[in-house]
């Protein structure tokens, strides 16, 4: 029994210490995966509830792919378009709708969507903040944009 | 009285008419959100049990992104490397690992992995079938091959 | 007098509140414009000590451009090359160096370098690593493998 | 002794010889890596001075990056906006706010910013020109277009 204790004490020591040695790979205030789930389960309730499928993605801090769900017959077009404008909404700290009204051709900001490999600049990404920080952002996009917000921003609001 | 209960009938008609009328816009056996969402489930079962965070993507029987989930701390890097395994195994219709074996510089295929935008010649990408007939594929990356290649073939196993 | 005081307290509380509101727009742990320039200083150093003009590239925690010099004479091609080494190894959380040697052609992860638009797999990317946290990578170009390699490792090790 | 100081002599010698036939790699009159930081440092302090954090890129005369830096929570979209700012200035030869006002529908250029993998016409861009000869380009990106031209040209200011 002792010589069990005992090895399972150094078992769990060199655990230990090859966790110690290993460093952290995401930033410990980044977007978990139980949060990305959180905010597309959140998108998905308002998408089944407006009966029009949908494209949604989910991003980290970093602008990287952290969650995806196409649902049944949505636009296959919207797999990129989704992605693209949880991106943008990362890469500019607004929601897409803000920046498009910005890059109109009478607005300061007017051609931006070239940059970046192609941003969206209509409305469907919104960012999401945790505690007053950005953590990433939802990009929705399969229905009027108007649907597409509406997903957005109810996925958005799983967070806090 | 009886005059509503016509117009509801008349109205009843023409929505069903009307739905009749638009086409549908996914094949009725491609794979569907749940069964992603199940060989998803499976594969994150095994990574968990694995202990190395993974990325896993799901992609349709067109080849395009059904679902995706990146644990925390797994690969940036792996983001396209999974969903480029999915893709591959349903391009050429077999596992990553089988199309692997062909592309090395002295095998027939050398060189395939520069065509289609990047292909990835290494195991962790497997076919999913349903009653014989392949409706998707999937894609793990963030441990070893071989770790990508369990985590994979938990999740094809899926469906059946 | 009391008119002017309160006056600033008031624009103080007005500023206080605006800025309360305001999301914090970069996870507080990522690597900061110091740290980044405390990296490039420290390999451009070396690069000097060496006497082979170099490309610097820093990348942050979510492989995003952080800093980067080139300095006089040095390859051209080498803007490319040294920032795809330090995106390349924060994506897969090891040096160039050690994921070139598995990337060979009877290796595990043999033709990896065409995902993620193209990865560096030889020595001169090291990630940059704070108290046991990845919070980025530095990549060097514009000599030997081991020059590059040099100037990368004494860039890295200004951060403990 | 002798012996050895015409050794020395003859392999200094050598060296100079060798060194003379290396051929250079930078034309002399293009922008130095003393003068690349000094605009970035006079782009910084303005930046600093506004307080809104900017992405800031120098590029030499053939339009390649020679110095970036990023400051802390300034966008992620502004790494390859500010970028392709000081390409886009470069490029032709004018400010991005110059070429911004011919790319309107009704005007000239119309489109012109999807040529060249994208370019900026709105304004951050401006030339570096030291002795009335264009050495290269600075790009800002992080807040408006007027604080954006305000910082690239207090950089462009640094060099006459």
């Amino acid at each position: 029994m002792r010589y069990l204790v005992l090895t399972l004490a150094f078992i769990f020591c060199m655990a230990t210490s090859a966790m110690a040695k290993a460093p952290l790979t995401q930033l410990p205030q980044d977007i978990t995966v139980e949060e990305a789930q959180k905010v597309l389960n959140a998108a998905l309730v308002k998408a089944v509830d407006q009966g029009v499928p949908m494209n949604i993605a989910v991003v980290d801090a970093g602008g990287n792919l952290k969650a995806f769900l196409r649902q049944d017959g949505a636009f296959l077009g919207s797999i990129d378009v989704s992605t693209k404008k949880a991106i943008t909404a990362r890469l500019f700290n607004m929601s897409t709708e803000a920046l498009g009204k910005e890059s109109l051709p009478d607005k300061s900001l007017y051609g931006i969507e070239v940059t970046n490999d192609g941003l969206v600049v209509f409305g469907g990404g919104e960012l999401i903040i945790r505690d007053n920080m950005i953590i990433g952002a939802i990009g929705v996009s399969g229905g009027s944009v108007q649907e597409d917000m509406n997903v957005a921003k109810a996925g958005a609001a799983a967070i806090k």
